[in-house]
């Protein structure tokens, strides 16, 4: 984390460029875990607790989640930061990359083509649901609306059977 | 590589999970290092040659790289595919998440921000530049425009002195 970074691209990997942060960032975005025990039980890869113990340190060091203080004996609530319901475009712009080149694996076909305004609208509004959701601030979208489960849909796809 | 991956964001994420995937990335796109010597010497994070070895044998085998082929005692030039060229969108994400959250390690503010309609265009106008320059398929921007320098400067940024 300490080591000098001359751009933006090099500065955003430095804490993104790695898959177990990216998962944990997908599952409490797409999957609201929460929770310690939520994000473990509930990982589709099968994280292991110590991996899921340092991620989400990172995460939190990294100023993409807050970490609630729990009460003794309670457990801790995490929350997406600002910066973190900032990498929800990063978020989609891989399950696109995934769905259109990694389709194999989830028997999915790539993601229907939006009009690029439409998709930036929708990923604009799933921020400001998360926005409402972990920070309790922001706009409740539109009655009948679900921006978050339209790009879950969309970009991520549902979890198989395996 | 073999594990089970359900979903388009957990298999992207398996091959792009990776900061030093996403360096070469950059370095091929962005830098336009197509040999193993330009990427190892010109490596602003001054990548070690096994990690750079090992990352443009798994760029090659998940189809984002291909390799020309070199006749004897001459270095092998990288091209992206069309794959790789697709990584583009999720490089900009990168980029402006960095430019935004990360701006103090590179002293530049957040990224200025296009409207989405043109941030769209612009990334669409650097792939088919990519395309051309590493398909040799692709219309060439218009006269006097050059959409993947842009792109560099807004998500990008020079790299620094150091």
């Amino acid at each position: 984390m300490d080591q000098r970074v001359a751009d933006s691209i090099g500065a955003a990997a430095q804490v993104l460029g790695d898959r177990w942060s990216l998962l944990v960032l997908r599952d409490v975005i797409f999957e609201d875990r929460r929770y310690f025990r939520a994000l473990l039980t509930g990982s589709a890869e099968g994280i292991a607790s110590n991996i899921l113990a340092d991620r989400l340190v990172k995460l939190v060091e990294a100023g993409m989640l807050a970490r609630g203080t729990a009460a003794r004996g309670q457990r801790a609530r995490y929350s997406l930061t600002e910066a973190g319901i900032q990498t929800l475009p990063l978020l989609c712009a891989l399950g696109d990359w995934g769905a259109r080149w990694r389709h194999g694996t989830d028997g999915r076909g790539p993601a229907p083509v939006l009009e690029d305004a439409d998709r930036a609208m929708l990923i604009a509004a799933g921020m400001e649901q998360l926005r409402l959701h972990h920070l309790g601030a922001g706009a409740p979208p539109s009655p009948g609306e679900d921006p978050l489960e339209r790009l879950k849909q969309l970009y991520y796809g549902p979890p198989g059977d395996g």
